[in-house]
């Protein structure tokens, strides 16, 4: 039902401004910009040219058929365009316009309701950001690529309540290196809302993890079927605007939406199979570990180190979830008992102590994923001595799909530069080792769903 | 007593290799690299010319007075070394070399420190990484710079029982552009120990914020006194390794600590007016807090937002911490009313929506830094909606002597030289906002302690 919102091959941008700085301008130009393969067709009542590209008075001047109409004209032009766009046989419209229920007015909300139900025609919007799937470049994003990177294409999908925070977030994105399938910004959410999202998304090949951003659901019966059935083949992960009493009354103000205690939505939550992230950092660590990760077959993690202080740390923050310290097997310490220098620790946490290098971290790896007392290699690698050199990257992603494997790395540029290059490899790297574990958890959770509760 | 540690001038490297992949040439020529302004003398018995400079047999060979000795010898010939060093009248030694306690060779150990105590010599280490003053560029860090950026100068020190965690953190903050003052790593701690370094660092006037990373303490009582006295002007934030049972297991393999419970340490920290960070990247994010920040004068913050999510979510943050929604004075509320939009919400959070500009935050920034209802600024700036220029962060800068103030931008590269730039001009500025909000908190209670338990 949603296809056309993401795969669209014409496209109308309808009030495309001749002034650079205006919405409608900001997407059409984002659209020449992209790598988009199909057409785009600008509209405009009082332009013959913008961009070098020919302007249409309205979209029934356009001979070839249109899939998708991105309407940014002002709020009191919005119904006369959506007749126009029902004549022009457009099934599908975002709105990016704002006007409506959000700032009292619901007349003009019942009005475009009203005809919306006449015509059929699907809406994401209004008073939203719309969509941008970085497979196909459809972007109705109106911020510029120099403000808002677009991030690569990645298994990651994103559906925001909030068009500021999901843009934000898109942007951080693309900076580090994360993956975006789809991105929807959905507004005031008039006939489609997160649910019908959520639903489509679920059978999306591209989509391997759902994120959300929610102040408040239009419908709680649907949401919670729709999130039931997602979340038992796709994890769905969400943070919720307006869990404190003093945000709920801000949620109120932001998007009409009356948020619920943080009871309630924990319960629903829970009922849904949704994941709970309690800040944005987080939402996008879990989801990147989801995306990226194997599925671990039980919650015996061995932490393999090349900096002490880092093993202990690493294993404080595994003490607080539902994991499991791993026992290396007598056959494995009896191997790298025969192979390591004296001074290695041959634990768990591992350490490999500060002379490792690649060598010693593969002898270290190899004997893990072997071991059959070990379900997760948690990998600290400290770039700063001298001894690690740049092709441990490929070593360590070489065993990517044998085990569930995460890594660790604090430090500077050299540092980043490598940690980017594993995490295109397919291996989570994260900066810290209390976050890395807390996302760990997450996935040990999800996949076995028994641990939540019980604790090794 | 430990001035000499960060302030010599005359400095001998003891066991500079030829070889440039050995720990004391890289000492060595880190100095070089370095702007230090003393005079640094490299000493290997079986060498004439290092880096193009001239070696000395021993440091007895030295003219000059030497005012800190490095020693990076082999462990057999500490003893030796240090005996000479006594002759020289070298009364403070950094000694990097391993091999003593904690690889079970108390002998030596015990012999060192015999040796020690008949010459009074200060002695930070043994397996150490030694000390770093960005101020000085006195820095005995054995690990090359291409591998481990130093941070600038600023006024954060760091002191780490651990020297792997220490050198990461360090390259971090070099990367974050978080300014640091001195950097200890005392390892075996053989006569001073981090209670001595406490002290020292407490009367330092280029230190504002003392971080910590500990396993375990040598002398409980005297590091309890030590800090209850330094933490009465200057904030202590300590991260403790080995706090879970596993982790103490590990920490007992690492640097021979006892790390004793949780709660003892929690008990301790109380006591010892320590303010506890749970992660390391919650230590830089207090540390960086308590040395921008003005003091504040009570718990009332202010949210100001350019995205209506993120004033919803960060108000969810602020409700998990003793701090109070502040209440906009009828003054202040009638005075922006005047000059703001109509769909400006003037509340708090304050959301001056996807339009604002740098005027429209200096109307808001002012009006609220004059409202006595409110004691600290927190403000959202989304750099990703066009109407934002640079000239915002100066403009916010201009405030920082007047009220608390912290900045949260959430984005890519646009966000992250405006956000650098904003840390330059010392307003602390935070990725997210549930992390700026935490560090928030501990200010807050560090310089409001009764506010601790009771939460408005």
């Amino acid at each position: 039902m949603l296809n056309d919102f993401f795969y669209a091959k014409n496209i109308a941008v309808i009030g495309v401004s001749k002034d650079s700085s205006k919405v409608g301008h900001v997407i059409f130009r984002n659209f020449i910009d992209s790598e988009f393969e199909g057409s785009v067709f600008a509209v405009n009542k009082n332009a013959d040219i913008i961009l070098n590209h020919p302007v249409y008075k309205t979209v029934l001047d356009i001979k070839e058929k249109i899939d998708l109409g991105i309407i940014a004209v002002p709020a009191k032009f919005v119904l006369k365009t959506v007749e126009e766009c029902a004549k022009k046989k457009i099934k599908d419209l975002v709105i990016i316009t704002a006007g409506f229920e959000e700032i009292g007015n619901f007349q003009l909300k019942n009005k475009l309701k009203a005809l919306l139900k006449k015509y059929k025609i699907n809406v994401i919007g209004p008073n939203c950001l719309g969509v941008y799937n970085a497979y196909t470049g459809i972007d109705s994003l109106f911020l510029p690529r120099s403000r808002l990177k677009r991030p690569e294409h990645g298994f990651i999908s994103f559906v925001s309540q909030s068009g500021a925070l999901g843009s934000a977030i898109l942007d951080f994105a693309a900076k580090e290196g994360y993956g975006i399938s789809k991105f929807v910004s959905y507004g005031n959410g008039i006939n489609i809302d997160e649910s019908d999202i959520i639903e489509y998304l679920g059978k999306d090949n591209h989509t391997k993890v759902i994120c959300l951003y929610i102040e408040g659901v239009k419908d709680g019966k649907k949401f919670l079927k729709v999130c039931k059935e997602v979340s038992k083949h796709k994890p769905i992960i969400a943070i919720k605007g307006g869990v404190s009493e003093a945000g709920n009354k801000a949620a109120l103000s932001h998007t009409g939406s009356l948020a619920g205690t943080a009871e309630i939505y924990k319960g629903a939550f829970k009922q849904g199979g949704i994941i709970e992230a309690e800040s944005l950092e987080d939402l996008f660590n879990f989801a990147r570990v989801f995306e990226k990760c194997l599925r671990p077959k039980g919650n015996n993690v061995q932490i393999i180190t090349n900096g002490g202080g880092y093993g202990i740390i690493s294993i404080d923050a595994l003490s607080k979830y539902p994991l499991s310290v791993a026992k290396l097997s007598g056959k494995t310490i009896k191997e790298l008992k025969k192979v390591f220098p004296p001074l290695v620790i041959i634990k768990n946490p591992m350490d490999l102590i500060g002379d490792a290098d690649t060598n010693r971290y593969k002898l270290a790896i190899e004997a893990c994923i072997k071991d059959e007392n070990i379900d997760i290699l948690f990998i600290v690698l400290l770039y700063q001595t001298p001894l690690i050199t740049p092709d441990i990257i490929d070593m360590v992603s070489e065993y990517k799909d044998r085990k569930t494997i995460i890594v660790v790395s604090t430090g500077g540029e050299f540092t980043e530069v490598l940690a980017k290059s594993l995490e295109k490899n397919n291996i989570p790297s994260f900066q810290f080792p209390e976050k890395a574990m807390k996302a760990l958890s997450k996935l040990v959770e999800y996949y076995n769903p028994s641990l939540k509760t019980s604790k090794n």
